[in-house]
């Protein structure tokens, strides 16, 4: 279980209520996952860390989904479980469909099989590589 | 350097050009990058590694920039310099505006953020993110 | 489970219970954890690995408290939940207070997002980082 | 070199010269090193993260000290050079000694090894690990 | 348990239950691991991945213990539960003593902390190292 | 370069010497590669280190090839540089073929890749898996 535990809505101080608030408008839901109740002993870190992923995962140069399918990947490179769950469901309700999560797996698989492959073989980077802009 | 050396195209066996006939072809450029040459003293790997990458990283569910984004996702997450180098040329090519390479890293290194913070308060995964679909 | 079971103190040979006592002693407790019972099966490896530990974690320059949250950061950054939660809870007993442990998870997030910021784009060291002592 | 290339002090705009302004005077020194000219390109991932870094890494439940290995502890266990660099020197600024370094590393030598054992030996975790608090 | 469920050889299209038969052929067992039905709802990346897989597992200039050992060795140092269950076992029916274990359960632990060091130390590659064969 | 410097067999202490020389004995080489010049500033951890990999490196129930396999394998997966040079090194004296080589790359690069497929999918562990010796 959570190492301090989860607050509940019913048990949330105002400010960390505010931030539930907002996460449920913001994503058009009645409940909150249990990361926020988990850093929700921490109002400063929870505020921030919502602050911070309402203003990088919303519209902008990449739309929702492919921000979620970039989320994924990290979740899944990285090995954290709850990672993966939450925000597969996450990808989900912004519409993934299962072939784009299908195919979204197999790059993920990929990208890993080669990162390892240049790092035993030791490979260079190519000077081709520098100076893209 | 790589750890056998590179093979050049004038040094390569007939199947190992053939492999990179078909990755310049595929790729529209008339030079192979380091990778390849690298591992080419395996022409079992470099074959399979390179039908699995032109079937997987093809346009699908997901369009190939889509792609590119999560591999260097996946690159990033999992430290391999090459391979972020690499990709984010892949992606220039393939259309990534600056725009898009910031929105990318920023989700990146949000998702670093919130990956730790959840393993760390030992957080549950919710019942709802059992079942989507 | 564990892959070859846990060794329990009755059914210990004597140099493995020689070591559950010092475990014991060293921390003040009547039980012995998981980890301890699970590598039992190779004594050695107990032996080297639990003199190891007493001879790393015990008072130096730096104090045992500091080096349980150092410890509990590399178990995070690692994806260990075992280590996340064997840790968390030595820290604890060490006198690590809740808002302790809330900073030290608002380093180790900030610390992984900016490390792969670093990564996907690219930074080069810098040279006055080079000669510091 | 970094992907988009180094903003430096001169030709930043005014709203990148605040953060970097902020972060000399916070820092009490007279140079920027590359890790924010990099991000300088996204000036809202810049201000965003300097922001989230002087709030974290300031003076708390645990001194800045504290908090700087902890940050090299995450960044080494992550295979991060220029973060361990960076950080490293940091820590050197804010009073770290040679002995605290060395013990630093031979933690998170420890740490790291130990995670390995427990999942390679898939121990479980003990129930009295569970509720700490 | 599995994102999109796992697929049961009597639910199974022909192409897929073409695979579970030649695994369970190959392994000389009556079934099948979740890995494999999990993946099958994408009968591309199952065929493609179980190809390789049998190819690259085979006997050749290391023998397929060996290749076992490797394989429980990337899993461990990846963090991945069901990877280094699911390996292990293959690695005992494939012969694997409990002492074979043992050590490499130790050489995988000693790695993991020298790598750590190396990092934490920045120790940069001998010229000797450069030029192996 | 190194944190602290290297520290030169001319220059070292003669506890440290000690240490040197039983590297280069047991090695019968006439050098010592920087890792252990670089912790060589603590000469208890360099003599704890050594100690730990002369003990585990050595011949057992696996053969010294095949544990340097298994260290290259662990040091791939950890995106160690240095670690993968100087193993691959230590295997290539120790009588690695290039098709060894080729053959452990082959195999790092395809567990990573299902590590990686496992993860995403959120796989669990067979109950076959669980009871094994």
């Amino acid at each position: 279980m959570a190492t301090l535990g989860l607050i509940e809505y019913k048990d949330a101080s105002p400010d960390v209520r505010a931030v539930y608030d907002d996460i449920m408008a913001t994503r058009k839901t009645d409940w909150v996952n249990n990361f926020w109740k988990a850093i929700a002993h921490d109002p400063v870190t929870l505020k921030r860390t919502w602050e911070s992923v309402k203003q990088i995962m919303g519209p902008g140069a990449l739309d929702p989904l492919t921000k979620e399918l970039i989320y994924i990947a990290v979740s899944t490179a990285a090995q954290c479980p709850y990672c993966v769950a939450s925000h597969t469901a996450s990808a989900r309700r912004k519409g993934m469909t299962q072939d784009q999560f299908k195919e979204l797996m197999a790059v993920i698989g990929m990208a890993s099989e080669t990162n390892k492959l240049v790092t035993g073989y030791q490979v260079e980077i190519d000077e081709q590589f520098k100076n893209i802009w």
